[in-house]
C-alpha cells in the first residue's frame, strides 16, 4: 500500500504537518486514508519537536469525504467499521496533546467537513467552501452533524444538512467555523503566524488545556467547574506554571520543562 | 369550534403548509389552536407528497403568543395544561419526519417566537420581529426561553428575556435564529426556493437525518458519535442510500423507493 | 483589611453596583477580593431596593485576573482553595435572583474575562479587551474557560484560549460575549439605560426566570421542558403574574407584590 499521507516535521518552527495526498481523487477518506491520518497525528504527537499539528491537503479540494466505493454494496458491518474508523480519526484530533490547525485551502464536503470541524482551529483559504451534502445522495451525513452542530449552531448546521448547499469560507467564519480566512498564496503563511502563537507556550500546559477542554465542554457548568477547578490546581503547582509566573513577575523569558 | 388554523397540500411542490388563520386576533396560541396545530403537523407528515411542512401565519402578526384569557383565574392544573399542550406541539414540529419550515411574516412574540425557534429552518420578511416579553407582564417566557437559548446562545436570549425588547429580523439572523431574510413580498417564494432544495432528496434520508439531529444535539460528543455511527451505517444500507451513491457515480437522476 | 471593593445602592433606579476597587494593582482577584465581590453581591440582592446588580471597576483594568503571589509556592490545598473561592464567586453571580450586568470598561484578563462571561448581560466600551492569557504564563484559563466556551463556542474559545490574545470589545459582541459596546463616556449611561428596561419587571418574574434559565441551559431539551412547564404553571399562578396579565388586557401599569 502505497502512503495516502504525507507527513512533515518543521522542528525550528515546532510545526508538524500531515498532508492529505490524493489529490487526483480529491482526497478521499477511504478507511486507508483514514487510517494513516489516525497513525500519522499519533506519531506526531509522540515527537518532542511538534507543537502544533497541522492538517492540510494537497491539490484543489482539502477532502471530498468518504470513499463512496467502500460504502456502496457492502454489510451493515462493513458500513459500521467505516464510520467507526472515522470516529477514531476525528477524536483522535481531539486527544492528542498538541492544538490541531485544519488549513483548508478548498472544498471540504462531507467527512472532510467534519475534518475541518474537528480540529481545534481553522484557518481557511477564500477559495474553502464547507458542505454536508450527503441528504442529496441518500446518505445523510449524520457523522459529520456531530462536529458540525457542535460548531455552528442549530438552525445553521439544519440550514446545511438538509439543503446540502456549500458555505463559503467567509460565511464559515461568521459562523464560527472558522477562526481566520486569507487569500490562498497566504494560507500557509497564516497557518505558520497562528501556529508561531501557541508554540511557544508550555507543551504541559497546553496539552493539560486542551484535555480539560474537550472535557468541560459537555459537561452541565456545575461539573465542569469541578473538574476544572482540580485542573487548574493540578496546572498552577506544574514546575512549568511556577517558572511561567515567575518570569512574567521577573519579566524574563521561561524556560518550559515539562512535556 | 371553527378552524383557527387551514391546512393546503401543494403536491407538486411537496409542500405542506399549517396556516395559523386568526390574523384579527393575532394569532393567539389558544390550546384549541395549538391542539389544532398539532393536528395538522402530524396529518400533513402521514401525507407521502408532502416532503416539507410549512409553518405560515395570516395577517399582519406572525402569533401574539399565548391566550392571556386561558392564564387568567386559573388552577395550577389548568395553567400546566395550557404549557404541556404547547410543548407538544413544539416537541411534534422536531419529530415529524419532514423539515418544517417557519414563514415569518410579521411579529413573532412569546410562545409565537418559540414556535419558530422550534421549527428546523426559519425564513423571515424584512417585517418579522422576534421578542419574549413575558417578564413585563409578570410571567416570565420560561418555556420559549428553552428553544430561544439553544438558538442564539446565552446572553443574547438573556437580553430577550430580560429585557422583554423585540430583534428585528436582520438581528435575528445575525444570531442564527433566522436562516433567511427577505423582502415581504418575496417570503413566499424564498421559503418555496428553500423548500425545492429539500424535496428533491430521499424523505426516507431526510426523516432519518432529522429525527438523528435532535436525539444528538443534546448528547456528550462520544455518545452523539455512537448513536450516529449506528445511524448513518443503518442509512447507508437501506435502497436510497445506495441508489444515491450508484445514480451519483454513474452521474444520473437517483429513484427514491424510501419512506 | 482595607476593602478592595464598594458597593452602592441607587434606590431610585434601582441598581446596586458592586466596584471592584484597587485601579493601580489592575483590580487583581485575590481570594480577599473574591470574597468580598461574593459578599457585596449577596448583600445587595437581600436588598428589595435593587432590582438590577451591575459589576464595574474603578481605573482603566477591569480586571487583570488572580493575584499570582497567591499562586506561586503553594500547596496543592492552597491552590484548590484559590479557585473554589473564584467559583463561588462566579456561580453567585448567576445565583442571586437580581440580573447582574458587568460594565466593563477596559481590559477583562483570564479570571476577569470570567468574571464579565459570568455576568448574565454585558455591556462594554470600546476600550473594552478580552483575554485569557494564562497560557502564555504557563497556567491554562482552565476555569475561564468554562464559562467562555459556553458564551461564544468552540472554536473562538480554543482560539482566546491557546493563542492568549485578546479580543476587542467589537470582536466580543459580534461573537456573543457582549450584549452591547459603547464609547467610553457613555458606559455608565449604557449600564443604566439598559438596567431601566429590566427594574420596571416583577423582581419575582424576574428571579423565576434567572433560576429557570441556569436551570434549564444545561439539560437536554425534554428535561428542560419538564422544568420550565412546571416553572411557567407555578409563575402563572403568582399574584403578579395576574396582576400583569389583568395591567395588560386593561392597559393600565401594574403594581407588583411578589419579591
Amino acid at each position: 500500500m502505497d502512503d495516502a499521507v504525507r507527513t512533515t516535521i518543521d522542528a525550528e518552527a515546532g510545526i508538524g504537518t500531515v498532508v492529505l495526498d490524493r489529490p487526483a481523487q480529491r482526497n478521499p477518506l477511504s478507511t486507508s486514508m483514514m487510517r494513516q491520518i489516525t497513525a500519522a497525528l499519533r506519531e506526531l504527537s509522540a515527537d518532542d519537536a511538534v507543537r502544533v499539528v497541522v492538517v492540510a491537503a494537497a491539490g484543489p479540494v482539502f477532502s471530498a469525504g468518504h470513499d463512496l466505493s467502500e460504502l456502496i454494496d457492502r454489510t451493515i458491518e462493513d458500513e459500521r467499521l467505516v464510520f467507526e474508523v472515522c470516529t477514531e480519526m476525528m477524536d483522535t484530533v481531539q486527544q492528542i496533546p498538541q492544538p490541531v490547525i485544519a488549513a483548508v485551502q478548498g472544498p471540504a464536503i462531507a467527512a472532510g467537513c467534519q475534518l475541518a470541524a474537528s480540529c481545534d482551529l481553522v484557518v481557511a483559504a477564500s477559495t474553502a467552501v464547507f458542505g454536508t451534502p450527503g441528504v442529496r445522495i441518500g446518505l445523510f451525513c449524520s457523522t459529520p452533524m456531530v462536529a458540525l452542530s457542535r460548531a455552528i449552531g442549530r438552525k445553521r448546521a439544519m440550514q446545511m444538512l438538509l439543503t446540502g448547499e456549500t458555505v463559503d469560507a467567509d460565511t464559515a467564519a461568521d459562523w464560527g467555523l472558522v477562526n481566520l480566512v486569507v487569500e490562498p498564496d497566504r494560507l500557509d503563511t497564516a497557518v505558520g503566524a497562528l501556529a508561531a502563537k501557541i508554540v511557544g507556550a508550555s507543551p504541559l500546559t497546553v496539552a493539560i488545556g486542551k484535555q480539560a477542554f474537550y472535557r468541560q465542554i459537555d459537561l452541565p457548568q456545575d461539573e465542569a467547574y469541578e473538574l476544572t477547578v482540580e485542573t487548574m490546581a493540578a496546572n498552577a503547582v506544574t514546575c512549568d506554571a511556577q517558572e511561567g509566573m515567575d518570569a512574567f513577575l521577573t519579566k524574563r523569558t521561561p524556560v518550559w520543562r515539562g512535556k
